[in-house]
């Protein structure tokens, strides 16, 4: 009787995989005692770090109470962009309804809503004012500089109607990244909480401080040179003739097509730099959601988690990648129209660099601008790469996976994080990561070089240029 | 007696990977039923699917019925490049036999027959108009925009020597698309079916109509320009001489010369841009078959499927990359011509747009000939490179494999995907994919940006250059 | 005593990692007795194609008898590369002994042999021309054709030492072949045994033939040339002080001189292809012994084979592996004197092919030149860029192995595959692909397209000029 | 009884991957005795070679006694770069305590340490002739070579402030270094352990002897120069004010503020090639504990180890890893400044090379100084370059691990080596790797081609050119 198990012992000890010595096996029994303990009690350090996460929780949300409650964010995307999104409905962009809502599901678009209205006749505005562009350009000789008018305009353009398609997918998009929201890891603390949004609140506050301090100055050197080569004895006249000639080149002089020029102008003005912005906040978003996770892994980096832990973030991270991949569907036009708009307009200015300044105001104006400008274009790039950064640094974490916890759910991770490219794009062409950054100051140090080394005045500054923007 | 098993018990238990404590365990055996529950559900969904599905298929055949049935496309690429093909024929290339026949099988190629003939008859005088051609430019000062019509005409001969030898291909690469076909997931419905045929037959239409047209305005402008620089009282003779200037640049003016080179000039045109049509239907027809294959996948995304399932699926995703690696060696020297040709004519015609026009006429053929150029060059790189982004979205459904079905054939068949680079190329130097396209764009834009700087009209548009193309 | 059994068996079951059906159960069993027989045929198929295999081989020995046998080759690089040493060595370049002998084991290097001797001669003699080329070239203004024949004389110097080096190495590495050929896969034939020889000798010989044609050419141009510039009334002085201007730029005219600048043109010009057509030769090499095992890998593709197998496979892979890796730590600064000399120099005609030819023998020349090295240089690009090629194949055997042969070697080896990049390189700093080749060109053609831009005469066949290459 | 074993024998069978014939039985059970055997006997001689290395290690030491042990480096980086940082502290760089302390441990920062206070006083110092640089520049026209002096100055400002901040953080870091170094495998030899501190040590010493060189003849061409350009008749005065035109544009000459002005150059000029050699001696350190872990493994290449050796060097790669991320995260910056004012300085040196020199002193210096900026910007590149390289290496000992030997732990390990990328980096834009070389070697002979094809002497000689550095 005690032949049979001694044989069909040998034979499944066979089945493992190494048959090992001894002393060995002693040794793995050890190291498994050892191991156990420390599992155990990382496991206890787990449920009481829970347990007292939960009940500061309860604490705070009390604390809070009714009125303060409003004001506490409780950390989601939706609730962070409200005010940004509102700000920009003000300049007829993004005409969804109740973007400063509690709830996601209370977002709604409406073709016959107030703000649809508004956003269609400013589109429709925009069309006459880029027409009126057009035409001018045309009747001129073309070059590099001159296109600039069409350029902007168009890409402003572009901007309002793929914002107003995406105005259409936002509440569904909204709804989705409630969903990804949902399944992530609590926020250890009120203030993690508050941290994405007070981010998204600051990066729309300094750049649209920024863009109005460039307007001021742009208008002051407008008056400026306007006066410099005055065609009219009317101050105000020389400058609208100066900043809106494309509608003086097909009319003559009216106040109210003045006015209209101007409106059109500062909004047009606040969309070209709020593409950026917007870029920005939605990489800021999906950057803080893959921090959000990154921080939950940080915590048990090293500790022996059982494989439904992994299983879990597993899929937290894959929904944040699909999130990531409806975001880029969504704005990756805009991002494309931001990118190449940011490098037309660095290249422009460069090239004017190299001219004479016509006066001190230019000179200051033009360096604000140039330095807004680049600093502008770093920010897009950098924040938007944060993004791809924010996803790798996950794998950080599986790295120190020790030898006992890996298993198959985080192999499957790890691989899954290696072969993927989550990152924004422009409409797949590129991905917006460091490397771009590089080759992208790369093409322009080398274009400047270029225009360095081969420089004539090329009377960029003349009377008869096109000065706005 | 019970103290056997007991004893064995514990041995297979240490046999699984990871002894679990007994919490844990209940945890598994709650899950495991619970997903062979759904597991069951989704087995049953797709059971009952499948037989819809067939019945409806079978609905749909009865009622297409004796007549409809010829118009019922049965969704293979065979039937649906049949009549492309054809009209290729009938512009002397890829001369096989059979293109419109129900089966692969009727397609035979034979040196004998009328077609290859005609096709050889053609090679011999596109030769001829090639080397009168090479003469007159190796007769004149050499330059970026003279060697046009040699590039012109020699890329012609080359695509007409290389679909010669690819009709020989032609039977066995459809046999082995029709062997793939029948082994890929039925499509769900009879719209799912036409779709690809229709989309070849559109792609097909469009480009020959915007093609006719383009021929139509060069004709007009030619024409203007014949009566500008007019050499003699004839129109017509001017006209001849203007775009046939190879041809009477060895010897005088005749009428049936002047008919032959009109002849090669109209067929030369077609195989142009009918090198590009056929690169974007290839592309299309295997883009449907990887789109064909994830469609399947995406019906059952997220469910718990058993190994042989992913096994399968496996195989077809193999099968589609290996056709994807004949089709590319068999067409990837005219995907590098078509590409070079592009790219070069770009080139040529922006150097062209910095000159002053002689006319009206000329401006509306010159800016539509180059927004065609650029759209068709757009239009091949985009759908080339779907193939690339069609076979990677296959990864996309394997990672929403549910824990529970991740098996090493699921493994297998991600890290294929992963590894893989399954494009069409031009002969293998470069892969068609999205990123190519952005380089591609840069390169032409920088071109352009140094054109601009250094710009001086060159004189191209003066009356003893070369006209045509 | 039913219980029991029963009891075990559904633990056991549960061992299996997915519990199946019943019906599936069934299905498996009949596939499994399927694929044990295809297994059973497919082993049987092998040992009796190894057995007949054998047995051709025998015979084929046997008819080769005595003095057949040195002719037949037994498909060992070292017997491959024998002559093409041997007239190297004519040329004083790698002095290793025996090269021609039947085993590698009779290599040997000595300082004191005659061949290194006439080396190391050649070397000194090299110098010395070098510093007359360097001393007359810093005596003129610097320009970027000036430059060419220190250049050329330099690198031809670079290479002489670094084949005397290499020289030290070579018994080792051809033992190191040696040992690698041994435990690959046979031959199926004499016929494949001898192919690599074959090619190796015709790429010798082609382009030897080629590069003597060249210089023929280049004689009568440049007799032609000095007759046009005559300086003094004898043809034969006024031609080598048009070659060897280096030389008479420092002392008078002397025959003894004239005959030794005419010896260093010659063996320079014959080192200077040499060193291309050597880096040929050994991708070929490497090439064929990867090709060597995809076609025994092929010849069980898609096979149940056993997991000996493909561990076998995968140690020989990894030795050809580890051959390339020290072939080319020996070999890689001549590939990179070699890529660098090949750009440089097809720059230079570049740029000379924008001027007018003095002469029609002139043209000749100098358009068979250009041909010629830009053939050489895709040439060497195509068959180094092969080694690379040739080790990718071998993923697409692995691809097609069946479900259940798939086991941890495989998938070994086939992420071994993937992660590594076996390529010939210039010193790390590039390897040599398909891409490179693109990329090379690309280089070239941006350069040409800015120097036709921008082009101005620039007398470079003015009679003052050093002409030899 | 004996029908159930035999039963359960069969199912146990079944377990097993792939049912094996007999005769295969019989052929592992052979190939596995000899393995164990192999095995046995590698693990017999790992023990040997254990001790006799750990009797080695106490003779040597004992040998080594009390006067010698000070001079006995014991290969940690700390005790390696101690002297080179004393050098540092001496020119105001990187004020930390302890430089030359036994142990990591006895490092500290104080902000009211002396050589703190001496760092803050030549920051301000710095930043005074910054301003007087950035003054002078602004008021005369901008050029690429004009504003050399604010990016030489402005780069030893930005160097001096990183090294402060890093000065904060290098007690930190070398206690991580000590615990890497402690974890790693042992030195197999004394003379191991001294490696990398005479590298460090001869990298310094070779790096400040030519730079002191360089400064040398950069003062003998200045003195020519003045002499050449004399604006008063005291030499010394010229000398001054031609080598700190930026501080005499201001005010008028004073002894006082040319030695100040001579002070802040010497100082910037080491300052400006230590962080070079800083880069150059982290990069050793890093590339020297890769090779140390490579060097084990290297021992027991193609041995039979057992799982927990391969998780302890896995883990000990880990480490190294971690640490090069951290000093990247230190240094990047530096690194950063480094490789751009190479990058410049190699550019405005080869724009100034088509120039004919004012002077044989001029000459001597501009090309002795050329020579050591590329010199010393390619050993930067390669010494850098090789912490990646020697991070790969590791991979080529785990493709020699033995089919027995190949465990789950060695499959982790040689996926993360293969999908991370170990290398230093600019602020993560860009990866030091052997390919960024090249890339950067083409990007600069791309500009030199561009130069040299449209060449004018640009007067960058001429008397009013500032002309230090």
């Amino acid at each position: 009787m005690k032949f049979l198990p001694a044989k069909l012992e040998r034979k499944l000890h066979r089945l493992k995989k190494h048959s090992r010595s001894p002393l060995k096996r002693k040794l793995d029994v050890m190291h498994e005692n050892a191991r156990n303990k420390v599992f155990q009690q990382s496991c206890d350090a787990y449920k009481d770090h829970k347990k007292s996460e939960y009940e500061c929780r309860k604490r705070t949300t009390k604390m809070a109470g009714g009125s303060r409650e409003t004001f506490l964010s409780d950390g989601s995307f939706h609730q962070s962009v409200g005010r940004v999104l509102l700000v920009a409905e003000f300049f007829a962009m993004m005409p969804v309804k109740g973007v400063t809502g509690k709830h996601p599901g209370d977002l709604s678009f409406s073709w016959r809503n107030v703000r649809t209205g508004f956003s269609l006749v400013f589109i429709a505005s925009s069309l006459a004012n880029f027409g009126l562009s057009l035409f001018k350009v045309l009747n001129n000789p073309i070059s590099f500089n001159s296109v600039k008018p069409i350029i902007f305009r168009g890409s402003v353009l572009l901007v309002l109607i793929v914002a107003l398609r995406l105005a259409q997918q936002w509440p569904n998009l909204m709804m989705y990244w409630h969903e990804v929201e949902q399944g992530l890891p609590q926020y250890p603390s009120q203030l993690a909480k508050c941290q994405m949004g007070h981010t998204i609140r600051m990066v729309m506050l300094v750049g649209m401080m920024l863009s109005f301090a460039e307007h001021l100055l742009s208008m002051i050197s407008a008056i400026n040179y306007a006066s410099y080569c005055n065609s009219t004895a009317d101050p105000i006249k020389n400058y609208f003739l100066r900043t809106n000639d494309e509608i003086f080149y097909v009319t003559s002089y009216s106040t109210t097509l003045a006015m209209w020029g101007k409106f059109q102008n500062v909004y047009s003005t606040f969309i070209w730099n709020y593409m950026d912005v917007f870029v920005m906040i939605v990489s800021i978003g999906l950057a803080a959601k893959f921090r959000q996770l990154n921080n939950d892994l940080k915590n048990f980096k090293g500790m022996h988690m059982a494989p439904s832990y992994w299983s879990e973030r597993r899929i937290q991270y894959r929904n944040i990648c699909i999130l990531c991949d409806r975001m880029d569907d969504a704005i990756s036009l805009i991002t494309m129209v931001s990118f190449s708009n940011n490098l037309y307009f660095i290249c422009v200015q460069l090239l004017r660099s190299l001219n004479t300044m016509p006066s001190v105001a230019h000179a200051v104006y033009f360096y604000f601008s140039l330095t807004f400008l680049i600093g502008r274009t770093l920010a897009v790039s950098l924040y938007s790469a944060s993004v791809h950064d924010e996803s790798r640094v996950t794998l950080r974490y599986l790295r120190c996976v020790p030898k006992d916890s890996w298993c198959p759910e985080v192999k499957r991770f790890s691989e899954e994080i290696i072969s993927d490219e989550v990152a924004l794009s422009g409409m797949k062409f590129f991905h917006l990561t460091r490397k771009l950054v590089l080759s992208v100051a790369g093409t322009i140090v080398t274009y400047e070089l270029v225009l360095i080394q081969f420089h004539e005045d090329n009377g960029l500054w003349d009377c008869n240029q096109s000065y706005y923007s």
